[in-house]
C-alpha cells in the first residue's frame, strides 16, 4: 500500500493517509500539480499559512529502472507567484517510494520559527527539532546527518532557503551522498524555509513493490538496452550537458555579460571539450563522468577537481557554466566551480543567482569578469547583509532595486542558458510553460532548425513541451528522451508491469495533457493572464548584437499555444 | 492660445503644440490619464523610453480663485506598473497656465545618464545641463534655483528620483518657496529622474487668460463666499489635516507598527490639539495655518518649529504623522518633523517611506519607537547603500527582500493613514481606484456610518471616488470639497466664465467618470485583473486586535463598484 504523508508544520503530527485513488495513477510533476490544485488556494501568499510544499516520487521510483528516480518538488512558488514543479536526480524519490511514500505534503507555519528535521523510517515518521543546524550551509548539514544517520538520503536547505530568498532551492544527495542535486528553481527551498524544515532524512533503503515481476524484468531489460544503445547516452556520458555550451555559442545564443552579447570570446576556455579535459588531466577524485542515480545508465554527471585532485563541486554543468560564467564574463572553469560550490552550499539556484548577479554587474555593483568579486557577493548573500538579501531574492528584484532594466526574466524568473533572441523556440517555451523561464520545461536548441528565425518556433516548443511533460508525469530524466521517445511502449510497459495495469499510450498522452491544464488552471486562478507570457522591452527591442535580432515571435503565436495548452 | 510643452530629453527639443481640440475642455487629473492613454503603451517599462511624464494644469489654474492651482503628475507608475496621477498644491501649475501651458509632455531617455534642468520662460523653454546639481537635496536644489531665478516657481527631483527609487517624489515649491508640496505617490519622482530631469524651473509669474472677465469676478466672489462660510473652511485653517488623527484613532483604524494595531497609546502627543499646541507655544517662525498657493482661503497648511522657533518643517500633515509616527512606534511630534523633512530633502513619499519604515521594523532592522534609528535608515535612503534602495524602493519590496509578509499595499502602494479592516470604506477605496492604495482617491472616514461594518462601505467609497474624481478634473482642492460639493454650479460658474462656455452639470459628471474608465482602460491594456483589486492575508485573515475584524467586505461587492467604474 502506498501512502500519501501529510507533516502539519504547526501541530507537528505527521500522518500516514493511503493515496487516494485518483492520485493513484499520477506521479512526479502532476501529482504536485494536481495535490497544489485540490489543496492550495492560488491567490495565497507563498511564504503564509495556506501554501504546501509537496514531494512527489515518479512512477517508477524506487525500482532499478534506470534514471527512474527523479524527485518532484511543488507548490505555489513565492519568486513567480504561480505554480512551480522543480524536479531533481539524487536519491530522494527512490528512498520515499521504498518506504512506500507516493507523496510528501508540509503544510502549515511552525510556531516561533523553529526549525525541524523531518525523519521518514519504515516504523514511521518525525519531526524533531533542529535549531542547533541554523544556518548551516547545506554540505555541512548533510554530513552531519549521514554521520547521525549513515547512508542517508537527506534533502535539504541552506542558509538561503532559512532566509526565505526567493532563489532558494532544495538540495538532494546523490548516490554517493553529496548534496548537489538541486530541485532549484522557483524559491521552493524559501517554502520549505518558510516551513521551518531545515532537511528530510531517510535512512533507510527498502525494495518497491512491483506487482508483475517477471514482465518488469523484461521490460527493464528492454528499456536498459535502448538506453544504452542510443548516441545520445554515449554524448551525455563522454561531455555531460556542457556538449550544449559550444552548440548555443554557435547559434549566438549564450547568454553573456547579462544577455547583452550571444557570443563569448572565451567559450573555448569553458565549454565541455576544456572541462573533461581538465578533469581527465588532473586526475585524483575528478570523475568525467558520473551517476547521480543508483543505476543510470547515462551518468551524464562528473566530479570536477582542482590542480591537486581535490573535488571542487561535483556536477559543474551547462546551466551553472553559462549563468555563472559567460554571463558574468567570467572564463576560467575553477572560478565557476569555486561560484558553484559556494551557490551550493548557500542553497541557492544557479540560474537565478547567476542571472541576478549579471544584473548586479550591469548595475556596478562588480565588474564583468571578476570572479573573486562575484565570490565576495556570494558571500553577502550567505550573510544575509541587505545587499545579498537582494541578490538572493532574484534578478528580477536585483533590477528593481538597483535600477536596472535590462533583467532577463519570465513570470519573474530569471533566464537559462539560452537567448530567446538567438534560440527562439526557447524564448517561446519560457513564455509559455506555467513555469516561468525555464531551463527543462521545452528545450528547442538541439532541434535542425534555424533558431534565429521566429518561423515554426512555436510548434516546436509545444511539441517538445509536451514530450518533457510526458517524461516529468513518469519521474524518468529527460535524458532518456533521445533514446526512448520514439518507444513510448517501452514506459507503459514498465508502468503497467509495476502496477499490474493495463494503461495505453493514451492514457500517457491524457495525462501530461492534463498535466499542463492543470498548471494553467492554478496559474489563471491566481491571476495570470496573457500579460505575464510577454518579454520585457530588453528581449523585444534591444537587438542581440551579433545577429541583429530582437525576439520576435508574434504575440498571437504565443497566445495560440498557450490556448492550445490551456485546452488540452 | 494654450500649448502643450513637448520635452523630448534624448534630442533636448523643446517644442510648443497646440492644445489639441479634444484636449482643450480637459484638466487636471483626466488631461494626464487622456494623454497617457493615448501616447504610452500600457505594457511599457515604466523608467524605459516609452513612458511618459505628464504635467497636467487644472481648469482653472492660474487664475485668483482659491484652491485651484493644484498640479497633477501622471505616469505609467514603477511602482504599481499602472497608471498613476499624483497631485499637489504650491505654485507650478498656475505658472504653467500663466505661461499658456495647459500641459508638459517630458519624453524619451536622456544619453550618457545626464541631468538637465528644464526653464520656462515667456519667450520660450529650454533644456540647460544640470550635472552639478547630481544628489542635491530637494531644500539646496530649491535654493540654488531660487538664488539663480529669483522668486521662481520650482519643481525637483531630490537623490531618490535620480536614483529611481519607486517612493520618489515630485516636490513642488509653495508661495514662499518651499520646496515641500509633493507630489508624492507611485514613484513618478523616479519616472522624472529616468529622464533625466532634476528640475523645472518657472522664473516669471504671468496672468491666465480668462474670456468674461466679468462673469468670472462674479463667480470666484460667490465661490470665496462660500468656501470662507463653510465650516468644513474653518476647521481646515484651525487644526489642518491633523484633525483626522483623534477620529481615526478613535475607530481603531490608527496604522500603528506597521499595522499591527489600530490604537496608538501615545496618539493625544501626536494629533492635531498636541500639533497646534506645540506651534503656538514655541513662537518664532510657527504657523498655525498657511496656505500652500497664493488666495488660498483654506490654509490646511502650517510651519512647525522648533524649541527655538525655528522652522523645521512644512507643513506637518496627517499621513505624515501617521506613517512615520504611530505606524513606526513613534510618538513625538518633533521625531516626526525631523523625518519628514529628511523625506522632503531626499524626495520620497512619506507615505511609501513610512510603510517601508514600517515592514522593515518588522524585519527588526530598528525596533519600534526608535525614532533615531528610523533616521539612520533614512540617512542610507538618501546615500544610496543596499539597504537604503530597498527602502527607497517602497514596502512591498521591502517586505519580499526581508521575508516579511504583513505587507500593507494594494497593488504594490502602501497604504496611507487608514486600517482597512476598521474604516472599510477606505479599504473599498483602495481595493478599487486603478491608483492603488491612496489616501485622496475616495476618503470615507468622514462619512458617519460604521466604519468596521462591512455594509454600505462599497458604495460609500464609489461615491466619494466620483466626487474626488470631479475635483481633480478642475484643479480644485479636494478641501473645498465641504463647502462646495453641494454646490457643483459654483465651479461650472468659473469653469464657462473663465472660457467662455456653456456647459453643464451633465458635462462635468460626464468628464470624471470617462476620467476614471480611461484610468481602468490603461490599467487594463496593462494587465491589470480582479486579481489586483484584492488584499493580501495580512489584511483578509489577520485580524485587527482591537476590533477582531479582517476586512470582510466581499469580493464581489469590490468587483461590482469596479464594473460600475470601468462602465461608467
Amino acid at each position: 500500500m502506498e501512502y500519501l504523508l501529510r507533516v502539519d508544520v504547526a501541530s507537528k503530527r505527521v500522518v500516514y493517509e493511503p493515496v487516494p485513488e485518483v492520485y493513484q495513477p499520477l506521479g512526479g510533476r502532476i501529482l504536485t500539480a494536481r495535490i497544489l490544485l485540490d489543496e492550495v488556494k492560488p491567490t495565497c501568499e507563498p511564504l503564509g499559512k495556506h501554501n504546501k510544499l509537496i514531494f512527489a516520487t515518479g512512477l517508477l521510483a524506487g525500482t532499478p529502472v534506470s534514471s527512474s528516480g527523479r524527485l518532484s518538488i511543488g507548490a505555489k512558488s513565492p519568486l513567480t507567484k504561480g505554480i512551480k514543479e522543480s524536479n531533481s536526480g539524487g536519491t530522494l524519490a527512490a528512498r520515499l517510494a521504498q518506504m512506500s511514500i507516493k507523496a510528501l505534503i508540509i503544510e502549515g507555519l511552525p510556531e516561533n520559527n523553529s526549525l525541524s528535521i523531518l525523519v521518514v523510517e519504515p516504523q514511521g515518521s518525525k519531526l524533531i527539532p533542529s535549531d542547533t543546524y541554523k544556518e548551516m550551509g547545506v554540505y555541512a548539514f548533510a554530513d552531519s546527518m549521514q554521520e547521525r544517520f549513515p547512508d542517508a538520503s537527506v534533502a535539504c536547505i541552506g542558509p538561503a532557503g532559512e532566509r526565505l530568498y526567493n532563489a532558494a532551492g532544495v538540495a538532494i544527495t546523490d548516490k554517493d551522498g553529496c548534496p548537489s542535486r538541486y530541485c532549484g528553481r522557483g524559491g521552493l527551498g524559501a517554502v520549505m524555509g518558510a516551513k521551518g524544515l531545515k532537511g528530510i532524512v531517510i535512512p533507510q533503503k527498502g525494495k518497491s513493490r512491483v506487482i508483475n515481476e517477471e514482465d518488469f524484468k523484461v521490460a527493464t531489460k528492454r528499456f536498459s538496452q535502448t538506453l544504452k544503445d542510443a548516441p545520445s547516452t554515449k554524448a551525455y556520458k563522454e561531455l555531460g550537458t556542457a556538449a550544449m555550451l559550444e552548440r548555443v555559442n554557435s547559434l549566438c545564443g549564450l547568454p553573456t555579460r547579462n544577455f547583452s552579447q550571444g557570443v563569448f570570446e572565451k567559450a573555448d576556455d569553458i565549454n565541455a571539450r576544456a572541462l573533461v579535459d581538465k578533469i581527465l588531466e588532473r586526475g585524483g577524485e575528478g570523475k568525467q563522468s558520473h551517476a547521480c542515480m543508483p543505476g543510470c545508465l547515462i551518468q551524464c554527471s562528473n566530479v570536477y577537481v582542482d590542480e591537486n585532485g581535490k573535488t571542487m563541486v561535483a556536477p559543474l554543468e551547462y546551466e551553472s557554466i553559462v549563468l555563472l560564467g559567460s554571463n558574468l564574463g567570467i572564463g576560467d572553469l575553477d572560478d565557476i566551480a569555486r561560484l558553484n560550490w559556494h551557490c551550493n552550499d548557500i542553497g541557492v539556484d544557479t540560474i537565478e543567482m547567476g542571472a541576478a548577479l549579471g544584473v548586479a554587474m550591469e548595475a556596478n555593483l562588480a565588474s564583468f569578469g571578476d570572479a573573486k568579486a562575484a565570490l565576495d557577493l556570494l558571500e553577502k548573500v550567505r550573510e544575509g547583509t541587505p545587499l545579498g538579501r537582494v541578490l538572493g531574492n532574484g534578478s528580477g528584484i536585483t533590477g528593481e532595486v538597483f535600477g536596472v532594466i535590462n533583467v532577463p526574466v519570465v513570470k519573474n524568473q530569471g533566464m537559462p542558458g539560452y537567448d530567446p533572441r538567438a534560440i527562439k523556440g526557447m524564448g517561446v517555451t519560457y513564455l509559455t510553460t506555467a513555469m516561468g523561464a525555464d531551463h527543462t520545461a521545452g528545450p528547442t536548441a538541439r532541434a535542425e532548425v534555424d533558431h534565429a528565425s521566429a518561423k515554426d518556433q512555436a510548434d516546436l516548443s509545444l511539441k517538445m513541451q509536451k514530450l518533457i511533460a510526458m517524461f516529468d508525469c513518469t519521474g524518468l530524466c529527460l535524458f532518456c528522451i533521445g533514446a526512448v521517445a520514439p518507444h513510448p511502449d517501452l514506459v507503459l510497459e514498465l508502468i503497467n508491469a509495476r502496477f499490474g495495469w493495463d494503461k495505453d499510450l493514451e492514457w500517457l498522452n491524457n495525462m501530461y495533457q492534463e498535466m499542463m491544464q492543470i498548471e494553467y488552471e492554478f496559474n489563471s486562478r491566481a491571476g495570470f493572464t496573457k500579460f505575464d507570457n510577454r518579454f520585457n522591452e530588453a528581449f523585444t527591442e534591444r537587438e542581440l548584437p551579433e545577429l541583429s535580432t530582437v525576439f520576435d515571435v508574434p504575440d498571437d503565436e504565443i497566445d495560440r499555444i498557450c490556448d492550445s495548452i490551456k485546452h488540452g
